[in-house]
């Protein structure tokens, strides 16, 4: 199009050939931007409502309805990592916290960070990964946006994403509802992400070939709800890892949560690499794992129905809601004795989501 | 709190003295999050259903409808600049691009990037700025994430605003629409949000007086659909500036656009800047303008009820859809030639918005 550009229009250094890196031209909204979104996003994220190229998606609500809205920036390092990278869990992310109000996930929306002298070959890759992560949860990305910044001043890519869900009629679940006699589920095992992702910073200093459980989630809390069990509680226990994730809703819910240390599921790699490096598998973060709190009564029902259910065959019941001490996690050791379990205070694994 | 952590929880760096700075820890999902989050973000930003506290929020939908969504980065550089600040800018951008289907936008999601080290003042004078704008537009911020990346790994800070509005019965606004024989009015001067952030990054050497342009357009759409006009597209030229959205919108609706060069309004500061650094305002980015493509016959009524309503005070009816060459923009130059607008090429002012 060189020949019909006005002499006034400013000019600007070209892409590298075959456009293989990012560079801030692809920021500017003008031909280049166009030209990314086209053959990078459009091709690896394309259909109807995304296509439609608006400044903002069009989608429909056919009857009165709740809705669950959900944003998670993705900063993840590396990209990649045993068992996944940002882009999958950029989906499932999402697609799981709106999940956890029982809704079922629908559209998604994606904004990217970009920086300048990322290979667009890493990014396709992203975008590939992000494909089959939205097919397997069955959501849309109806809307994007993509910037740019300089070198040193992102680490690759980010990537925002936001997720809307339907919740259904009669739902009512909220980290509020946990209740005294309740029963704590706990869909499998613990830290296998951040365990994962340390291994991909070369942390371990050896392959201890455990895989990130990144996951979209929706699926097995639809399996769930096919119960027509009550359900007080569904959270997903990332950043933070169970501790923190159970800390949070002993204290919006003013109830005191008790664990069975020899009851919660963790694979003997991540404690063995947990034991060598110091850390606790409680703290860890898990990308593809539900606490679920429930009435007793509809504890067997669900359980057996999450042990037949992907992403739910290691589920185990780890503990049960007392009154008191209100807002507090307490666990009975296997030695016998309890301790207190506190939320995560500072940092431990930076950059895990 | 420090006296009941367990002894086997991983000790963590304390933030410094007053909490003054984001340091990694404020990334990490725990305590240091949840203080953050609760003294900051909660203080500036909080409302029943942002402070519900669980993974999504649950807003009500009273009717079946259909919904505008729109998701934008914001990675300006520098974060405040005359008019502005990235805050604002991330609630307005959003809050437009939902507006630009004729939504009523109601609820807004944002994900936030902050560099270790970013003054948590800063951070909190975002915040105000973003309640600011917020309230002025009539939108509920109800969900939230804040990532933690390394010092010289983002720029500050990123926000990236998700936008949720109604769209009206009836209404049907898109880029496509435009059709031969409509008018173009837009809402205003060109230019301003691109030389004041220029000036702000101290490229001008000199002090324009220049402002920003950034303002939520929300109400300006309701006046102008209020008239019970048929409009067929709004669009906001951002990114870009005017030339290239009337690119896309040519594109998009297979038409010719015309423009008049002496209507289109630049006020006399922002055209000597350009005429100083060699910019054309036609590529400049707007944050606080919108382009309005209706039928003649509704044009007088909107183009008055623009004149009369904040933000529209310096409306200009700017050109004409034709048929044909499809997908082009022409303009009438004020030397009485007529010229070819192409869409902006590569880099021009990067990170604008």
């Amino acid at each position: 199009m060189t020949d019909s550009l006005p002499n006034d229009q400013i000019s600007c250094p070209l892409p590298l050939p075959h456009q293989q890196v990012i560079v801030m031209g692809h920021g500017s909204g003008g031909k280049m931007t166009h030209d990314l979104i086209k053959k990078t996003f459009y091709k690896a994220l394309g259909n109807p409502i995304l296509l439609s190229k608006d400044d903002a998606a069009n989608i429909g609500i056919t009857e009165g309805c709740k809705l669950a809205v959900s944003i998670d920036s993705h900063v993840v390092f590396p990209l990649f990592f045993p068992g996944g990278d940002i882009g999958r869990l950029a989906v499932c992310g999402t697609v799981n916290d709106v999940s956890m109000l029982g809704a079922v996930p629908m559209y998604l929306t994606a904004g990217f960070i970009l920086e300048e002298g990322l290979e667009v070959s890493i990014l396709e890759k992203v975008l590939a990964s992000m494909r089959v992560a939205a097919q397997e949860a069955g959501v849309y990305i109806v809307a994007g946006d993509t910037k740019v910044v300089q070198k040193g001043k992102a680490d690759g890519l980010y990537i925002s994403t936001c997720g809307i869900g339907k919740i259904p009629p009669g739902i009512e679940i909220s980290g509020l509802c946990a209740q005294p006699g309740d029963v704590v589920i706990l869909s499998g095992t613990i830290g296998d992400h951040g365990i994962a992702v340390l291994e991909a910073r070369n942390e371990l200093g050896f392959t201890s070939g455990i895989k990130s459980d990144v996951a979209p989630l929706n699926h097995l809390v639809e399996a769930i709800l096919s119960t027509g069990s009550t359900i007080h509680v569904l959270r997903d226990p990332t950043r933070g890892g169970l501790a923190t994730t159970l800390n949070e809703i002993a204290s919006q819910s003013q109830v005191c949560i008790t664990l069975n240390e020899s009851s919660i599921p963790v694979t003997s790699e991540v404690m063995a690499v947990c034991e060598l490096l110091g850390y606790d598998p409680l703290y860890v973060a898990n990308e593809g794992k539900i606490i679920v709190i429930l009435p007793e009564q509809f504890a067997c029902d669900v359980f057996t129905k999450m042990q037949n259910t992907p992403y739910g065959e290691r589920s185990a019941i780890i503990g049960r809601v007392i009154d008191a001490p209100k807002g507090r996690v307490l666990m009975k050791t296997s030695l016998g004795t309890t301790r207190i379990v506190d939320m995560l205070s500072g940092e431990m694994l930076p950059r895990i989501c």
